[in-house]
Protein backbone atom coordinates (compact mmCIF):
# COMPACT_ATOMS: atom_id res chain seq x y z
CA UNK A 1 0.00 0.00 0.00
CA UNK A 2 0.94 3.43 -1.00
CA UNK A 3 -1.16 5.35 1.11
CA UNK A 4 0.37 6.50 4.59
CA UNK A 5 -0.32 4.48 7.59
CA UNK A 6 -1.38 6.14 10.85
CA UNK A 7 2.06 5.31 12.17
CA UNK A 8 3.73 6.93 9.68
CA UNK A 9 2.37 10.33 10.71
CA UNK A 10 3.70 10.08 14.44
CA UNK A 11 5.95 12.46 15.58
CA UNK A 12 10.18 11.20 15.30
CA UNK A 13 9.80 11.20 19.36
CA UNK A 14 7.11 8.67 18.88
CA UNK A 15 8.42 7.05 16.26
CA UNK A 16 11.06 4.62 17.69
CA UNK A 17 8.73 1.85 18.96
CA UNK A 18 9.40 -1.95 18.08
CA UNK A 19 6.14 -2.81 17.12
CA UNK A 20 5.25 0.41 14.83
CA UNK A 21 8.36 2.48 15.00
CA UNK A 22 8.87 3.39 11.69
CA UNK A 23 12.25 4.82 12.78
CA UNK A 24 12.84 1.52 14.53
CA UNK A 25 15.41 -0.42 11.66
CA UNK A 26 14.71 -3.66 13.44
CA UNK A 27 11.43 -3.56 14.38
CA UNK A 28 7.98 -4.82 13.59
CA UNK A 29 6.84 -1.76 11.67
CA UNK A 30 3.23 -2.58 12.23
CA UNK A 31 1.01 0.07 9.96
CA UNK A 32 -2.55 0.58 10.17
CA UNK A 33 -5.19 2.20 8.10
CA UNK A 34 -8.82 3.41 8.14
CA UNK A 35 -11.51 0.99 6.67
CA UNK A 36 -14.84 2.88 6.78
CA UNK A 37 -15.64 2.31 10.39
CA UNK A 38 -12.69 -0.26 10.82
CA UNK A 39 -9.05 -0.11 11.10
CA UNK A 40 -7.10 -2.84 9.30
CA UNK A 41 -3.51 -3.76 9.46
CA UNK A 42 -1.92 -6.51 7.52
CA UNK A 43 1.16 -8.23 8.79
CA UNK A 44 3.92 -11.20 7.02
CA UNK A 45 5.46 -12.71 9.76
CA UNK A 46 9.12 -13.66 9.48
CA UNK A 47 10.25 -16.90 9.39
CA UNK A 48 11.79 -16.56 13.29
CA UNK A 49 8.20 -15.82 14.51
CA UNK A 50 6.98 -19.56 15.24
CA UNK A 51 6.20 -20.95 18.04
CA UNK A 52 6.11 -24.73 16.88
CA UNK A 53 6.95 -25.77 13.12
CA UNK A 54 4.31 -24.11 11.21
CA UNK A 55 2.53 -21.90 13.40
CA UNK A 56 2.97 -18.10 14.42
CA UNK A 57 4.34 -17.28 17.91
CA UNK A 58 1.93 -16.22 20.28
CA UNK A 59 3.82 -13.08 21.28
CA UNK A 60 3.94 -11.71 18.06
CA UNK A 61 0.43 -11.68 18.10
CA UNK A 62 -0.20 -9.91 21.12
CA UNK A 63 2.48 -7.35 19.82
CA UNK A 64 0.96 -6.96 16.72
CA UNK A 65 -2.23 -6.58 18.33
CA UNK A 66 -1.11 -3.67 21.24
CA UNK A 67 0.25 -1.79 18.38
CA UNK A 68 -2.66 -1.93 15.53
CA UNK A 69 -4.67 -1.08 19.17
CA UNK A 70 -2.68 1.95 19.53
CA UNK A 71 -2.35 3.12 16.25
CA UNK A 72 -5.95 2.95 16.13
CA UNK A 73 -6.95 4.85 19.31
CA UNK A 74 -4.27 7.76 17.53
CA UNK A 75 -6.28 7.71 14.79
CA UNK A 76 -9.53 7.72 16.54
CA UNK A 77 -8.49 10.73 18.66
CA UNK A 78 -7.84 12.43 15.35
CA UNK A 79 -11.26 11.89 13.65
CA UNK A 80 -12.75 12.70 17.35
CA UNK A 81 -11.65 16.10 16.72
CA UNK A 82 -11.96 16.40 12.95
CA UNK A 83 -8.13 16.98 12.65
CA UNK A 84 -6.15 15.33 9.91
CA UNK A 85 -3.30 12.73 11.39
CA UNK A 86 -0.92 15.29 10.52
CA UNK A 87 -2.31 17.94 12.35
CA UNK A 88 -0.88 19.08 15.79
CA UNK A 89 -1.08 18.77 18.86
CA UNK A 90 -0.10 14.92 17.96
CA UNK A 91 -2.04 12.54 19.59
CA UNK A 92 0.34 8.88 20.80
CA UNK A 93 -1.18 6.48 22.98
CA UNK A 94 0.02 3.29 24.95
CA UNK A 95 -1.11 0.58 26.31
CA UNK A 96 -2.76 -0.01 29.83
CA UNK A 97 -3.91 -3.24 29.40
CA UNK A 98 -3.71 -5.49 26.77
CA UNK A 99 -6.16 -8.91 26.67
CA UNK A 100 -5.47 -11.95 24.10
CA UNK A 101 -7.71 -15.17 23.45
CA UNK A 102 -5.83 -17.33 20.38
CA UNK A 103 -9.19 -19.01 19.50
CA UNK A 104 -6.95 -21.53 17.49
CA UNK A 105 -3.36 -21.99 16.10
CA UNK A 106 -2.27 -19.50 13.65
CA UNK A 107 -0.88 -20.87 10.11
CA UNK A 108 2.62 -19.31 9.82
CA UNK A 109 2.84 -18.44 6.02
CA UNK A 110 -0.21 -16.41 4.46
CA UNK A 111 -0.59 -12.58 5.90
CA UNK A 112 -1.89 -11.95 8.97
CA UNK A 113 -4.64 -9.94 9.01
CA UNK A 114 -5.99 -7.49 11.76
CA UNK A 115 -9.33 -5.87 12.11
CA UNK A 116 -9.95 -3.12 14.82
CA UNK A 117 -12.92 -1.12 16.02
CA UNK A 118 -13.00 1.44 18.86
CA UNK A 119 -15.69 -0.13 21.54
CA UNK A 120 -15.00 3.51 23.81
CA UNK A 121 -13.77 6.48 23.98
CA UNK A 122 -13.57 8.64 26.80
CA UNK A 123 -11.66 11.28 27.89
CA UNK A 124 -7.43 10.02 27.14
CA UNK A 125 -8.68 6.54 27.30
CA UNK A 126 -9.65 4.58 23.90
CA UNK A 127 -10.59 0.49 24.02
CA UNK A 128 -10.19 -1.36 20.64
CA UNK A 129 -11.42 -3.95 19.84
CA UNK A 130 -9.50 -6.74 17.43
CA UNK A 131 -9.59 -9.45 15.62
CA UNK A 132 -6.93 -11.52 14.01
CA UNK A 133 -7.53 -13.73 10.84
CA UNK A 134 -5.09 -16.25 8.80
CA UNK A 135 -6.75 -17.24 5.30
CA UNK A 136 -10.10 -16.29 6.38
CA UNK A 137 -9.59 -18.10 9.50
CA UNK A 138 -10.36 -16.20 12.91
CA UNK A 139 -7.33 -16.96 14.92
CA UNK A 140 -7.02 -14.53 17.77
CA UNK A 141 -9.05 -12.30 19.40
CA UNK A 142 -8.03 -9.00 21.55
CA UNK A 143 -8.57 -6.06 23.58
CA UNK A 144 -5.85 -3.05 24.35
CA UNK A 145 -7.03 -0.36 26.59
CA UNK A 146 -5.00 2.19 25.46
CA UNK A 147 -4.45 6.18 26.92
CA UNK A 148 -2.81 9.08 25.88
CA UNK A 149 1.18 8.94 26.67
CA UNK A 150 1.67 9.95 30.19
CA UNK A 151 3.76 13.06 30.79
CA UNK A 152 6.12 10.55 32.57
CA UNK A 153 7.36 8.81 29.92
CA UNK A 154 8.29 12.15 27.78
CA UNK A 155 10.89 13.15 30.09
CA UNK A 156 13.41 11.09 28.67
CA UNK A 157 12.96 12.43 25.11
CA UNK B 1 23.04 -19.11 35.66
CA UNK B 2 24.96 -22.28 34.60
CA UNK B 3 21.61 -24.12 35.94
CA UNK B 4 19.63 -25.51 33.40
CA UNK B 5 16.13 -23.61 32.43
CA UNK B 6 13.11 -24.97 31.91
CA UNK B 7 13.01 -24.28 28.68
CA UNK B 8 16.39 -26.12 28.01
CA UNK B 9 14.69 -29.19 28.80
CA UNK B 10 12.28 -28.83 25.90
CA UNK B 11 12.45 -31.87 23.21
CA UNK B 12 14.18 -30.04 19.91
CA UNK B 13 10.46 -30.04 18.28
CA UNK B 14 9.08 -27.69 21.14
CA UNK B 15 12.27 -25.39 21.34
CA UNK B 16 12.16 -23.13 18.35
CA UNK B 17 9.67 -20.29 19.91
CA UNK B 18 10.60 -16.88 18.60
CA UNK B 19 9.94 -16.76 23.14
CA UNK B 20 11.66 -19.16 24.48
CA UNK B 21 13.27 -21.39 22.24
CA UNK B 22 16.88 -22.63 22.38
CA UNK B 23 17.15 -23.27 18.99
CA UNK B 24 15.77 -20.39 17.25
CA UNK B 25 18.81 -18.16 16.76
CA UNK B 26 17.27 -14.99 16.15
CA UNK B 27 14.76 -15.43 19.45
CA UNK B 28 14.68 -14.04 22.89
CA UNK B 29 15.38 -16.86 24.68
CA UNK B 30 13.47 -17.12 27.88
CA UNK B 31 14.80 -18.78 30.27
CA UNK B 32 12.83 -19.84 33.30
CA UNK B 33 13.82 -21.76 37.24
CA UNK B 34 12.09 -22.52 40.52
CA UNK B 35 12.71 -20.75 43.30
CA UNK B 36 10.59 -22.03 46.25
CA UNK B 37 7.08 -22.32 44.83
CA UNK B 38 7.74 -19.36 42.37
CA UNK B 39 9.45 -19.38 39.01
CA UNK B 40 11.83 -16.80 38.16
CA UNK B 41 12.82 -14.98 34.89
CA UNK B 42 15.71 -12.10 34.34
CA UNK B 43 15.66 -10.20 31.10
CA UNK B 44 17.87 -8.12 29.17
CA UNK B 45 15.39 -6.24 26.70
CA UNK B 46 17.83 -5.37 23.34
CA UNK B 47 18.39 -1.62 22.59
CA UNK B 48 15.63 -1.51 20.11
CA UNK B 49 13.17 -3.31 22.62
CA UNK B 50 12.19 0.44 22.95
CA UNK B 51 8.44 2.16 23.04
CA UNK B 52 9.44 5.65 23.24
CA UNK B 53 13.39 6.78 24.07
CA UNK B 54 13.88 5.03 27.75
CA UNK B 55 11.57 2.72 27.70
CA UNK B 56 10.58 -1.12 27.18
CA UNK B 57 7.92 -2.16 24.77
CA UNK B 58 5.00 -3.36 25.83
CA UNK B 59 4.86 -6.28 23.48
CA UNK B 60 8.03 -7.67 24.74
CA UNK B 61 6.60 -7.44 28.22
CA UNK B 62 3.55 -9.41 26.91
CA UNK B 63 6.07 -12.21 24.97
CA UNK B 64 8.20 -12.38 28.23
CA UNK B 65 5.02 -12.92 30.56
CA UNK B 66 3.58 -15.50 27.74
CA UNK B 67 6.86 -17.79 27.50
CA UNK B 68 6.98 -17.23 31.02
CA UNK B 69 3.66 -18.48 31.49
CA UNK B 70 4.11 -21.44 29.86
CA UNK B 71 7.41 -22.45 30.86
CA UNK B 72 5.94 -22.49 34.17
CA UNK B 73 3.03 -24.43 33.53
CA UNK B 74 5.32 -27.35 31.83
CA UNK B 75 7.28 -27.27 34.95
CA UNK B 76 4.71 -27.00 37.30
CA UNK B 77 3.21 -30.23 35.50
CA UNK B 78 6.23 -32.22 35.79
CA UNK B 79 6.27 -31.30 39.40
CA UNK B 80 2.75 -32.26 40.05
CA UNK B 81 3.78 -36.06 38.59
CA UNK B 82 6.79 -36.00 40.48
CA UNK B 83 8.66 -36.05 37.39
CA UNK B 84 12.37 -34.93 36.17
CA UNK B 85 12.24 -32.04 33.78
CA UNK B 86 13.95 -34.20 31.28
CA UNK B 87 11.58 -37.35 31.98
CA UNK B 88 8.75 -38.28 28.73
CA UNK B 89 6.48 -37.65 27.97
CA UNK B 90 7.39 -34.52 27.57
CA UNK B 91 4.63 -31.83 28.44
CA UNK B 92 4.36 -28.73 26.56
CA UNK B 93 2.07 -25.91 26.66
CA UNK B 94 0.22 -23.05 24.87
CA UNK B 95 -1.28 -19.93 25.66
CA UNK B 96 -5.16 -20.31 25.42
CA UNK B 97 -5.06 -16.42 26.77
CA UNK B 98 -2.83 -13.69 27.69
CA UNK B 99 -3.61 -10.42 29.77
CA UNK B 100 -1.23 -8.07 30.55
CA UNK B 101 -1.41 -4.96 32.75
CA UNK B 102 0.89 -2.14 32.62
CA UNK B 103 1.56 -0.50 36.09
CA UNK B 104 4.26 2.01 35.07
CA UNK B 105 6.16 2.88 32.10
CA UNK B 106 9.41 0.12 32.22
CA UNK B 107 12.89 1.46 31.91
CA UNK B 108 15.11 -0.19 29.47
CA UNK B 109 17.98 -0.45 30.74
CA UNK B 110 18.07 -2.50 34.05
CA UNK B 111 17.25 -6.07 33.64
CA UNK B 112 13.74 -7.26 33.81
CA UNK B 113 12.51 -9.66 36.92
CA UNK B 114 9.61 -11.98 36.24
CA UNK B 115 8.16 -14.10 39.24
CA UNK B 116 5.24 -16.10 38.23
CA UNK B 117 3.11 -18.47 40.45
CA UNK B 118 0.77 -21.66 40.04
CA UNK B 119 -2.97 -20.07 40.50
CA UNK B 120 -5.04 -22.70 38.81
CA UNK B 121 -3.69 -26.43 37.61
CA UNK B 122 -6.46 -28.61 36.50
CA UNK B 123 -6.35 -31.52 33.41
CA UNK B 124 -4.08 -29.91 30.76
CA UNK B 125 -4.93 -26.62 31.93
CA UNK B 126 -2.47 -24.73 33.96
CA UNK B 127 -2.77 -20.49 35.29
CA UNK B 128 0.45 -18.79 36.08
CA UNK B 129 0.20 -15.05 37.32
CA UNK B 130 3.49 -13.04 36.62
CA UNK B 131 4.60 -10.33 38.24
CA UNK B 132 7.32 -8.32 36.44
CA UNK B 133 9.64 -5.68 37.86
CA UNK B 134 12.84 -3.37 36.95
CA UNK B 135 15.02 -2.04 39.90
CA UNK B 136 12.65 -3.21 42.21
CA UNK B 137 9.76 -1.15 40.90
CA UNK B 138 6.47 -3.09 40.00
CA UNK B 139 5.87 -2.20 35.88
CA UNK B 140 3.52 -4.71 34.56
CA UNK B 141 1.16 -7.74 35.97
CA UNK B 142 0.30 -10.73 33.63
CA UNK B 143 -1.96 -13.94 33.57
CA UNK B 144 -1.51 -17.12 31.40
CA UNK B 145 -4.20 -19.43 30.80
CA UNK B 146 -1.86 -21.92 29.37
CA UNK B 147 -3.10 -25.83 28.13
CA UNK B 148 -1.27 -28.43 26.80
CA UNK B 149 -0.37 -28.68 23.10
CA UNK B 150 -3.35 -29.69 21.04
CA UNK B 151 -2.56 -32.63 18.41
CA UNK B 152 -3.38 -30.25 16.04
CA UNK B 153 -0.19 -27.96 16.89
CA UNK B 154 1.90 -31.52 16.28
CA UNK B 155 1.14 -32.11 12.48
CA UNK B 156 3.37 -29.66 11.05
CA UNK B 157 6.46 -31.23 12.79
Amino acid sequence: MNERAFQDFYPDDYAVCYGCGHLNPLGLHVRSFWEGEESVCSFEPRAEHTAVAGFVYGGLIASLIDCHGTGTAAAAAYRAENRALDSLPAFRFVTASLHVDYRRPTPLGPPLLLRGRVVEHKGRKVVVAIRLTAAGELCAEGSVVAVQIPESMLQKR
